[in-house]
């Protein structure tokens, strides 16, 4: 008699961008006649660039031909792309990463919720809370993550790094010693990031103990202040603790095309065995390669076109992140995070809680936004907006919380 | 100090494909001057169908427009491609399967290799010798198969169902009670199949015992007789005990696009837990959907045209097929399968191993081929080719191994 993977029994409710997903569905449904402005979920709005656009209409007409066509991608990605991962995001910025130490892949969630395979089911993970929910939960459906107290909303096995305003949204090395250690900065959800030293004294720690740092850069991009690190490679003795996660979704607006990078250095060790070599059998036997297509359009990311096109759609929301920063400190929110990244931390008004605020700013105001504690008990009284919107919903998602609220 | 999955370990030697490439390489090295023709990987070569090239196109121009792009999908795929899967595969054959027990994914091979997660670590598995490596493979990586026996290279607790000349290529009911059953049928890698009879005793005896099939379905449109099950729903009690993975790699050319689905009947459960529901949170969880345009280009298979065209290029594989079939058993060679698939299987000449004919096969005529003992240890003494090389090549492949074995 078969018997499921009881593991997952102890997941947590339902994934939380579903969850908002049926409580704005329900909101509708009672009320058909309001307008809802959605700065909840990371989705982008902009559509993809002209050079984008010409290239996977290129790659189409490939397909279609039987000179050009392309059946199976290799496993790790096409070397058109690896390269101009390595050159432009690592070796431009003097990091030493080489194309073959690039695996791409459809996303990052994908490689954020996979990657944890490759390590024992024993090793203990330290997450900042709060958190991108992927990172726990995949590791919930391991095994890994103990038993959930469900009045501290935490895992007896994991190890919470408190991100608040008392450190201003800056995780402390952790107290007890961790195996793996997810980080991700410019930060979701939060948009707090730490500075190139600050990453330096992770990397220090890591190599110390003999962790693994899971770095999820998929907010990169969005980095305005040149004290903050680009890659986590930026920083001496990475190559020897640390594997990155890089996303095409935000920086690109490929959320729907779906392309991601991980980064596993060779140096990266646990006695004779590479996570390197872990990672490529992994991909060999249960990846079948990202489309050629999107992994054209990936290509063109980076060429001159590109990056100027995506310059300008990255200035569009960082607009979007200033217009809500500035129209809610102005109206005496309590605000953090957007000027390295899309989102915007505010504190609840009032002592609400996370889900009541949500609730108020659907029902008074018509927004939706994400809720913090549905991001780990840390972000109870916190609340996310994205700048992802269109500018015209984000002036008026803003005008409306102001005059409602 | 970080551990690894040890269980990653156990793997033997390099993916099957991947050692395949590497012997080709270096016999090209070597003799660059020679040209091969490739029927050993099951990829395609015919370039895609005019409708899917327009439906791409099309789907491109919407993404590069903000009315119409499109950003996250739905995890669980497009409406309108899980609404075209269920009524063409399904309800045009009579199937009680419904639009939301199809669960969209970027390839068979990968819910292959991922739908084990979902079930208990101790469960055991029963597979075909030979068989698609990927089934094994994954299961070692969880550490599902106990260890390995060099002598006899299978897995301690793996239950073997021996597929030879000596059954037909028909797999027996084990001996040995298992959990889970994987099944392909048309069969990669031998080419046979069963018939809905046959089928029918197999969705029996896992309803009997309570163990579950996962049944692989990628080669369903080779189908050529009328006896032949074109889904394991067509018998009675599938519902309760059957997986079907989909693809359309094989039947739309879609190698390089990446597509496929997993069914997942909502009768499917342990206890009060229905595995449509843990499928649905690992697919939330850890994957987030196929690209827009590729599910387009899906949704453009079952269009009139569609199916038109398809039809047509499988039958210029499966006369392939057919020439590969009559030319080696005129030689006389012992083959079997090509009749509901695009694989032959053929027993090598003179008991030469399976990577001896390769080597031989190569040096000798340029073909490459897939060793039947890469499958399995049943597969010893046998040879895979494929149809899906272009019909010169084929043509050409099989005078030269005329010629020259």
């Amino acid at each position: 008699m078969f018997k499921i993977n009881e593991d997952y029994l102890k997941l947590q409710g339902s994934y939380l961008f579903s969850m908002i997903g049926k409580k704005v569905a329900a909101y509708q449904k009672e009320n058909p006649d309001k307008s809802i402005i959605r700065l909840g979920i990371g989705d982008v709005t902009q559509p993809l660039a002209p050079v984008i656009i010409e290239a996977l209409h290129r790659a189409v007409d490939e397909m279609g031909s039987a000179d050009t066509f392309h059946g199976y991608a290799p496993d790790l990605g096409y070397e058109f792309l690896r390269n101009a991962i390595a050159d432009n995001d690592y070796k431009a910025r003097g990091c030493d990463i080489s194309a073959d130490e690039v695996f791409v892949s459809d996303g990052a969630k994908c490689d954020s919720g996979n990657i944890q395979e490759i390590f024992a089911k024993d090793n203990k993970i330290a997450v900042c809370d709060p958190v991108y929910p992927v990172y726990i939960d995949t590791n919930v459906m391991a095994g890994r993550t103990g038993t959930f107290n469900k009045e501290t909303e935490t895992w007896s096995d994991v190890i919470y790094m408190p991100c608040t305003g008392e450190n201003d949204f800056k995780p402390e090395l952790p107290k007890k010693q961790p195996d793996l250690i997810y980080l991700c900065f410019p930060n979701n959800p939060t948009g707090g990031t730490i500075t190139k030293d600050e990453l330096q004294e992770w990397v220090d720690y890591a190599n110390k103990v003999g962790a693994v740092i899971i770095y999820d850069a998929a907010y990169e991009a969005y980095i305005t202040e040149s004290n903050v690190p680009h890659t986590i490679y930026e920083c001496d003795g990475a190559r020897t603790c640390a594997i990155e996660l890089r996303s095409f979704s935000k920086n690109a607006g490929f959320t729907g095309l779906r392309l991601g990078a991980a980064i596993v250095p060779k140096d990266l060790k646990s006695g004779d065995v590479s996570l390197h070599s872990l990672w490529a059998r992994r991909h060999g036997t249960k990846y079948n390669g990202a489309p050629y297509i999107v992994q054209k359009a990936g290509e063109a990311v980076y060429s001159e076109a590109g990056k100027a096109q995506l310059k300008e759609q990255v200035a569009y929301y960082m607009n979007n992140a200033t217009t809500i920063y500035n129209g809610l400190k102005d109206a005496g929110f309590e605000v953090s995070g957007g000027i390295n990244a899309p989102y915007i931390w505010l504190k609840t008004p009032g002592n609400l809680s996370s889900w009541e605020f949500f609730d108020l700013l659907l029902s008074k105001a018509g927004v939706v936004g994400t809720p913090g504690s549905g991001f780990g008990p840390s972000g109870e009284g916190y609340f996310r907006l994205t700048a992802f919107g269109t500018h015209e919903n984000t002036v008026k998602a803003i005008a409306k919380i102001r005059e409602n609220i």
